[in-house]
Formats: structure tokens, sequence, C-alpha cells
């Protein structure tokens, strides 16, 4: 089942002990990040930072070379310039370590010297029997064990990367730092993550195998600018996305982007029609922009996948049901007719001058949208709910300027109203989810916007993994994805 | 030049008295939201609380009715339920009020029966001479005069909607709701807001001429369901064009939208043909998405609107790089080559592995993004910069958790970096914008992304109006936005 190159990777992601050779004092240098993320991260194990020119980084003692170091290292991180590397690698080889990862860039991206370089730091990880990430990479974060290379990135930006389910590969140092910390500024939380870089050992297809294998990923996102290995990640992909789904953002796929990802890591894009049919046939969630990735990611991992395209919106307003309406078409979705027991049902809850067709228009509502999106999620015709409703009441902290009776009776009012969404509301939606079995996907929470803090019943749905995207139309994007996704996983039981 | 209208809708928008008929002290109420929302956000005149319910609200004696407020009322804003307005005209009408707001709902939107009532309405207006937003709407914002009748929306999400010049009028008032909420959690400011509703009187074609002249508003944005006056719509807009611009969503695009839209607003939606031929004759500037509707604002209303498709980028890292690539392709922008000028200086500054072409790769450059930047937009091959690169450093608050000695070094950086950007940075960069007469767009301020807070930079630009977009792809749609706009300008300048 899981192939030498899975217990590898895992021997990387789990060190016991790491050397930081290029570690530094200096803030504007990455050693100095990389070090001390480590160092005031939590790693458990044994830390050596490495360098020539100074005798103690953060008051730890430094070696000047690996092989100084008495106890054996199981990774080594590496920051020095690239031409400086092959030495390493060879200290590396002599130590008897077996896991690296090279941060260091200027190799094959920049031209026929580099290339010569980077294949013979190839060359001597090989006859060692070195695996390694990089170069030309930000490297790894696991957040299980506390290790993150990120560097400067991380303690600046990011103050700890929460431990979660969602695992990251990325061709792209900046795209995939992005990912996580715009995941982190949104609640989300990540089991691992990889910066792949030039790929010159470890390929994109390796990680993918690792994160099919690895317990604590749910969901594989992906930026990816091109392929080693088609028929390999074919293969791969093909048994990953039966188990968990996998997000990929494919870049380089215009003349301009193909061009710009040579100058990046080198690789050769290769044709877009290639790419597009492997993801097709593989079942593979090809997304089209860097905001689909986590949107896309969160839904695939937590919602059930939907059986059809049929959507029932449920809108606190008719605007943001017109949006909805019109995003769900052109996203190739369908809003049907709702039945006559739905309509009856939410009459008994709804003002008489709603809508009393999908989309669902609650004309202003607040207190009725979880029963309202229960009986639409509920209805035969519909295969998932598209909500752009209030799903959480402010608590009324943007109130402080109001005179105290005001603001009384406001506060008064939203805890009422949080009172009723943390009582029946959210365990009673989400309850219903799995019950039904369809997704319910949030565009916006109500026209409730601009709260200067998340409602408590919010938090709740995104801890169980229902998140409110930013507009209706992302939602619908998002939904659109999930629909195609699970359009291929009824392929697969038909062929069985 | 002012027609009428115009200062029909001025004497609306100024009002120097407003009753509140409906005005509770029942949170759950849109009476009580509005009513304390005029009373708790400064408005300088004289408020009266009308409503036959409760003798006093928020400690002010109410009346029973409009006709017993002893001094002139100059504004009516109206939230009693459907069937009582007509009644309520007519009190307007008797005591000489010119202007009103109708908030309620269940009018022409509910069908035959309100459509009659909405009549009525409308004939009582007319022979008073009374003109009217709404009904079915959240009315209007003056922030320059404290008036808000957006009521339980605004006290709860938005405490204050802060003044500036972006002026919204919009068919919806959740849609339009949204965008101030999302605008000022954003930074940006408003001068104007009106949701117009079923626009039983007072149309989007009036309030877009109002706009046009009022002094406050320098961009326009509106969200329509679809246009009563196509030929005045025509007329206004060329007019408007001219001199500010003006972004509209139009919805109710697909089948389902259309549907959605009627029963909405009670609107048709009408060719959709006629509305892309009404938006390309006149210059208005059509968006896909919600979203899209205050980024292209901004933009158009305070950068320099380019004279060309051709874009330079500058990117922290080629992943951002190869995103920003593809997405200006995608939009029909033109990635073009730099001069050997441009090459031969960014060579000065950056490390010798810098990509040398479009995109230029800073390879994790962080000091010198603000210099590259004008070095790009200064080359003659480029009408605009797309920037996806560090311009601004965090401040290192989020390093807290961190050892005193790291995190002292680090915040000097810091520091040091934040210096750099306030004392050359940020004004040369906003100089040479003008000098050039080239816009700058920003999507993702570097990979430093998830940041705690707002760097000074970054605060400074935005307050200058160059926002810092989420993502490379929101960047360059904006740009392809501002650059069919400059083609259109192009095009009039052309037939002088």
């Amino acid at each position: 089942m899981e192939s030498a190159v899975v217990k590898q990777i895992d021997a990387l992601f789990n060190p016991k002990s790491i050397a930081v050779v290029g570690a530094s004092n200096n803030p504007a240098k990455w050693g100095f990040g990389i070090f001390n993320d480590l160092l005031n991260k939590g790693f458990a194990g044994k830390l050596y930072p490495v360098t020539r020119s100074e005798e103690k980084i953060s008051n730890i003692a430094a070696y000047s070379n690996i092989k100084d170091i008495p106890e054996p290292v199981d990774l080594v991180c590496i920051v020095v310039p690239a031409h400086y590397v092959p030495a390493v690698m060879e200290d590396c080889a002599e130590k008897g370590v077996k896991s690296a990862i090279i941060i260091t860039a200027g190799f094959r991206e920049v031209g026929e010297e580099g290339k010569k370089l980077e294949e013979e730091v190839l060359g001597i990880a090989r006859e060692a029997g070195i695996r390694f990430v990089g170069p030309n990479c930000f490297g790894i974060v696991n957040t299980s064990a506390n290790i993150s290379s990120m560097g400067l990135l991380s303690p600046y930006a990011i103050p700890r990367i929460p431990g979660g389910s969602i695992g990251i590969i990325s061709q792209s140092g900046n795209a995939g730092g992005y990912l996580l910390g715009i995941g982190a500024q949104q609640g989300l939380k990540f089991s691992k993550f990889v910066s792949s870089g030039n790929e010159t050992d470890l390929h994109f297809e390796d990680y993918l195998e690792y994160f099919l294998w690895d317990p604590e990923t749910k969901v594989i996102v992906g930026y990816v600018e091109g392929l080693k290995d088609g028929r390999r990640f074919l293969e791969v992909a093909r048994e990953t996305t039966k188990r968990k789904p996998v997000v990929v953002l494919k870049v380089g796929r215009t003349k301009s982007g193909s061009k710009a990802a040579h100058s990046h890591t080198g690789s050769l894009a290769g044709s877009e029609s290639f790419y597009a049919a492997a993801f097709k046939q593989t079942g593979v969630i090809c997304v089209s922009e860097i905001a689909d990735v986590l949107d896309v990611a969160v839904a695939a991992a937590y919602q059930p996948i939907p059986r059809g395209n049929r959507v029932g919106i449920v809108t606190i307003g008719g605007g943001f049901g017109v949006i909805a309406a019109d995003a769900c078409e052109k996203q190739g979705l369908e809003v049907p007719s709702l039945t006559d027991e739905t309509i009856n049902r939410l009459s008994k809850w709804l003002p008489p001058h709603w809508s009393h067709s999908n989309p669902v228009d609650m004309v202003g509502t607040l207190d009725k949208t979880y029963a309202c999106i229960g009986s639409v999620l509920k209805d035969e015709n519909v295969d998932a709910v598209l909500t752009i409703a209030s799903l959480g009441f402010p608590s009324g902290a943007a109130l402080e300027g109001y005179p105290k009776e005001f603001r009384e009776m406001a506060q008064a009012y939203a805890r009422q109203m949080e009172e009723l969404e943390l009582s029946e509301g959210v365990t009673g939606l989400l309850e219903r989810i799995k019950r039904y079995g369809k997704p319910v996907i949030a565009g916006v929470s109500g026209s409730l916007l601009g709260v200067v803090e998340e409602p408590k019943a919010v938090k709740v749905l995104r801890e169980n993994g229902l998140v409110i995207y930013p507009t209706p139309e992302r939602g619908a994007k998002v939904l659109s994805y999930l629909v195609k996704y699970g359009e291929y996983l009824r392929g697969l039981e038909g062929t069985r």
C-alpha cells in the first residue's frame, strides 16, 4: 500500500533532530526566521544552528559544520547561498543524514550554470540516499510536530499555523504561504504544508501519495505549475480522490503565464489539454483562481458532496436572491421550483409578502433563517442550499457609541437572537446536513455585513466546516465544483 | 444644467427636519433602528417620532400624526405596514411635506393588490408635489448631513458610515447595505447612498443625474435590476461618465435571475443586449460580480485611467507572477517586454537571480519594492503596474509570544522597513503615479499575508486610493475594467 517514498517523506516530516545550515542572528536573513521559528514554536526535538560566521545563534552554541554535531541529525534545513549547497550536501552524506530541505534559490530557474549545480546536488543526495525538498522553496510545515521552516514569513505574519486537516502542496512558496496566511485569518486549520520548489528530488506526485496516506490530512490542495511524471500523477490522483478531495490551481495556462512559470521554477508548463484531461479523468477539482482553492477545499472536506445540481436559495432579501440565481445559472446549476409542501411550510414562518418561490426571499426576516434552510434542504427537488441570510446576529459590540438605554435594548435583542441561533439553529442545521446528505453553502451571512466581530453561531458553523463565503457568487462557484466532483464519484460507482 | 428633479432630490438628501412614521421602542422593528440611527448619528436638524402606540420614543415625545407636529417637516420616513401608507401620504400632503422615504415592503412586488396600493400612493404624492424614495427599500444615507435611514442594519453592523466620495444607487437594499458594510470594513468612504426599491416615483436615472451634479460624489456605483427609462439613462449616463466614472452591477441577466428580480422589485429585466449596448455606448463600467463593484470604483475614482493595456508585473515571488500573468492575459491585458534601460536599472537593486523579464520577480526582496514599481511604471512599454509585493512590512505585533531578544531584533528590523517605506516609498510612488499618469494596482501585499494589523504604509496608500486587492486575479480584473473605460474616453476625444 505505502511505497518507499511515503515512508521517506514521513521521516522528513517527523524528524527527531534538525540542523539549520545558515542559521543567523541577522533578522534580514532567512536563516534568522527559520531557526527562530523552529526554536520558538514548540518543536520537541533537538535543534542545531550551523554557521561559520557566529559562535552562538539565539544563545545556542553553533556548529561550523554538520559533521561536528555529536548526535545524529534527521533533517537538515539549508539556507546558504547556492554555490555552497553541494558541499553542504556532501557533509550531510558523510554525517548520515537522510532528509533535507534546500530553501536556497539560484539553481535551474536562473539558467545553465544553476542547472549544473542542481544536478550536482541531486547526484550527491541520490548516492547517499538522501531525499530532499526544493531547492528554491519555503520548505515544510507539520503542525502536529510544531515544525515550520517558513522562516521570516511565519513569525511576522502568521503567529502560529493552526493544526487541522487541510494539506497543502505548493510549487510556489509565496502562493503557498499566502494560502496558509489567509486560511489562518479565516479560521481554517492545516495538517501539513510543503513548498516543493524546483522538485529536483521529491516531486508533487510524491507528496500527493504521502498526503493520500496521511491520516491527519482530510483534503489536499495543490498549486501546480507543471507535473514531471504525468502517468504517476494519474495513478496516484485517481486513488486519492476516492478517499479525499484534491483541489488544484493549475497556473501557467496562458502564454504569458507559462513563460513566467518557466522563469520561476524552470518548469515547462506542458500542454493545457493534457492537464484538463488529467484532472477530469482523476476527479481532481481544478479551480480557476487562487481565491477558490481554500473555499472549495473546506466545503469538499466537511460538507456532503451533492447528488445533483439543483440549488435551493434562501436569502434575507431580494437583491441577493437575484445575484445568487444569476450566479447559479452561470455556473451550470439549476434553480428548481420547490414542492407545495415546502412552500406551505415556509408560509407559516414568513411574512405574507415573501417570494413564494425559489429563491426563497425571507424579506428581511431574521429569526427564521435556520428553519427555512432546513425546510428547503429537505425538499426533494433540491440537492443543495445556497444561503445568503442572517446565520448569526451581531452581538451589538458596534453599539458602544450609542446611549445606554438604546444600547441595552438593542443588545438584549441581540442576545435573544444569539440564544435562538445557538439553541436550535446551528445544531439543528448541522444535524440536517448529515441526515439529508446535502450541503449548505453560505455566501454572505445576511445583509448584516460589516460586523465588527464574528457572531458565535457563525463561529460554531465554521468550526464544523460550514464557512461563510464573502459573496453569493463565490458560494455558487464553490457549489459548482462540488457538483462536478459528485458527478465524478457517481460515475465511479456506475463503473464498479 | 441641473433639472428640477436634481433640486428635489437635493432637498430630500438635505432636510432640516425629519419625521419617522412608525418609530418604535421595540428593537425587533425597523422603526426602532431607523429612529435611533437618526437620533444618535449626529443629525443636526429636528427629529420627530410619529406613532399611535407609544407616548415616547427613546424618551422623545411622540406625535400620533404628522399633522400634529407644530413645525414644518421636510422629510418623512415611513415604516408602517403597506395598507397604512396611502393615509400617511395623505397626511404628508396636508402637512405640506415635499420629500418622503417609504421603507415599507408589500407593494407591486407581491402582486396585483400591492400594485394598486402603490399606484394610489403615487397618485397622492404626484398631486401634492411630493417626491419619494421606495417603497420596499432601505432609504438614504447622506454622510455629510449625518443622515441614515438604514435602520437596524446600520447601528448593529456599521457603527458609522464613513464620509467620503463614493456614491451608491442600489435597486436592492441588502446588496446596497452589503456594499456600505464591506466598504466601511475595507476603509472606503461614502458620500451618499440610496436604496431605490420599487422606484414608484424617483428612478435610478433621477438619482444618477443627482449624483452627476453632486460635488461630494467622485464615483458612482449602481446595482441595477431593470431601468425604466432607457433613453433618459443613455442621455444622463453619457454626460456622467465624462465627468466621473460609473460602475454598475447589472443583475437578472440569466433566466433564473430575471425571474427572481421580477418577484423582488417587480422589475422586468428587459433585453440583455439592450443593457450591454447601453453600457458600452455610454462608457458605464459594467462589472460581472458584486465583489468587483467597489474594487473598480475606488481605482477608477483615484487612479489615472490607463492609456493602453500593457501591464508591468512586479512580484515578490515567482508563483504570484505566474498567477498575475495568467490573469492579465485572461482579461485581455498584455504582459510586454521591458526596455533594456529598465532591466539594467532593476538589476542594480535585485539579487542576480531575479527574473530579468516581465513579470519582475524580485525573488523575495523586501526593501526594493517601491523602487522597482517606480522603474517599471516609468517604462515606455508599460501602461500600468500590477504589483504583488511587500508594500508594507508588518510591525511585528504578531511576535508577542516570542522571546524578548528575538522580538526586539525582529521588531527593530520591522521598524527599519517601515521607516524606509514611509520616508521614500509611499510618497515617491504616489508622486510617480501622478507624474506618469499611469495606475498602480496591488493584488495582495507581498506574501506577507495573514498579518494581524495593517502596516502604516498600506494605510497611507489606501487613504490615497491605492487599495490592496485580495488576490492578483482581482487586481488584473480591476485593471481590465479601467483599460476599457480608458478606451471609451479616448474614443470620445477622437470624435471631438
